[in-house]
């Protein structure tokens, strides 16, 4: 898929396509088509990064909490969607030892009680051992901290799905 | 439900419980999550209205791209989330003659070409009659006033919605 091919799309397809390079959150896809045609990748990574930087502070913990826990019921319960499977499968959330699943339950839990929404890390750039250590080390964070370091964390998400989706077979095109 | 319960709920819960009030939007609703407790419905509601008014317009076009085409293709094909189908069903865009079926593709197809998302209106506070009648007269409309018009009509259904799934079992409570 070349840019000019993203940009050829109607709304329908463009959100069926990149609804969930934020996860569960069509409304971002659809809200930066507005501004399509984009001149390359970048720039339409750079309006839906945009789009999320200026949602109020309840919006950006609108969208943590849109994510799934790490190993946490959706992954046990085969109800992911593809690419957070993909995403923790490919960390080693999927063949956790007993030991650490309950770490990493209890960890989540606490997260959760103290910021209101799930820890979100971009799995594909870190293994089991780094994801433990950062929500051990993220824990620690005050809220606005924690909030803009997730936030950022799901930008990094975007930009690989997103370009998993659009140079996966195109990768000198754009 | 009483509003006590709903102040309970755990994000997931409220997600799961209030994520398409809004059609297609479980962000919106994990962002007012963050404004609990509410002192009675009314208060969530104007929440979820406020979140919505402060969006950029892409975002608030973002809203209305989340939205099936009335009598659609998702219609045809019962992929419309339930609060769609029982919508759309009860204004009788399930039983369309197929003169109806016609006008109302043709409509449709001619008001997303001019405006970039499609006819939303609240089909429960309609008929067939009236919603033909409304899309020939709205699509007469300039972009600026029709988004303002349609993003009325969201939250026209997400009051029904909300008290649908509030109201239902506790009408006196609240």
């Amino acid at each position: 898929m070349d840019i000019s091919t993203v940009n050829s799309l109607c709304y329908e397809d463009f959100v069926d396509t990149f609804g969930n390079v934020v996860e569960r959150g069509p409304l971002i896809a659809a809200a930066v088509w507005s501004h399509r045609p984009f001149s390359n990748l970048s720039e339409l990574e750079a309006h839906i990064s945009d789009f999320i930087d200026k949602l109020p502070e309840s919006g950006k913990e609108g969208i943590l909490r849109c994510h799934p826990d790490l190993a946490g019921r959706d992954l046990q319960r085969g109800t992911l969607t593809r690419e957070s499977q993909d995403e923790q499968s490919q960390a080693g959330m999927a063949s956790l030892s007993p030991a650490e699943t309950t770490r990493m339950h209890q960890l989540n839990a606490d997260y959760k009680k103290r910021f209101g929404f799930p820890f979100v890390i971009c799995a594909k750039m870190s293994d089991k051992a780094g994801i433990l250590r950062q929500l051990a080390e993220r824990s620690g964070n005050d809220l606005s901290q924690e909030r803009e370091c997730a936030i950022s964390e799901v930008k990094k998400i975007c930009c690989l799905r997103l370009r998993n989706l659009v140079l996966s077979e195109t990768r000198n095109k754009l």
